[in-house]
């Protein structure tokens, strides 16, 4: 697989993302990417698998982890949305790289709001994080679902 | 299955996290009750599956969701050690009712420490928790599997 840019894998995690709203899911989309190839590519099934736990993120880690045989390290995820705490401290505890993510989650996010997971002694593995890649789409999307949904 | 007082519960959580450690795994255990009732119990399995979000907690909450359909409304946890901020988060997700757990994590742990991921506005379900059940025998655990392994 050729190497891509940024902007493209946030494309293939909105594409996932899309995916997951066709399958009635809230649309988040994940993507992780070592040197430059795609490893993993999911949505939020936490309706399909009746898990609340199969958030868009943790999907990609434990495929992809599964596949390393453990950890993640020099992995960039991609991800249509904030991490929400749970997520990001999976993210620290696979030692992904760097994480960059669409839309801003102020009422769930883990990342820039709430608890801040990685702004603690106690995480011990900080990614170094982008947040807004292509935010207006990411943003847009979830906007459309529970406005189709009301 | 009779109704247990909650010192058994926990003890069945100590079990899991033996069985753990003779796996070669870090020994938490953890056990979910309805009615009084064990529904599931598991120990960490991060080495046996190559999952670093494999924790006891999330064990018993994949397979316990997967049973009932989805979340957990009324159910207890039962685990030896504070959970992480990604447990923590995960226990909120699945509307966990009340959180025992046996040895304070001041190093890691996301509930008493850190983030303190149930302390914040956006954490939309707040399990009830008690802290310290068993400390002893479940901080012992910790320390003699820690010990034979330097």
């Amino acid at each position: 697989m050729p190497i891509l840019p940024t902007s493209d894998f946030m494309s293939l995690a909105l594409r996932q993302a899309e995916a997951a709203a066709r399958r009635g899911e809230v649309p988040v989309g994940a993507v992780l990417v070592r040197d430059g190839a795609v490893i993993a590519a999911d949505g939020n099934r936490v309706e399909e698998l009746a898990d609340p736990t199969a958030h868009a993120e943790m999907q990609v880690i434990r495929a992809a982890s599964a596949q390393a045989g453990g950890r993640l390290a020099g992995v960039d995820l991609y991800v249509t949305l904030e991490p929400c705490p749970m997520c990001a401290a999976a993210l620290s505890l696979a030692r992904i790289r760097r994480v960059y993510f669409g839309a801003y989650d102020p009422k769930s996010g883990g990342v820039e709001h709430g608890p801040k997971v990685f702004d603690h002694a106690t995480c011990h593995h900080r990614p170094e994080v982008y947040g807004g890649l292509e935010e207006r789409r990411a943003a847009e999307l979830l906007r459309a679902f529970f406005r189709d949904r009301r």
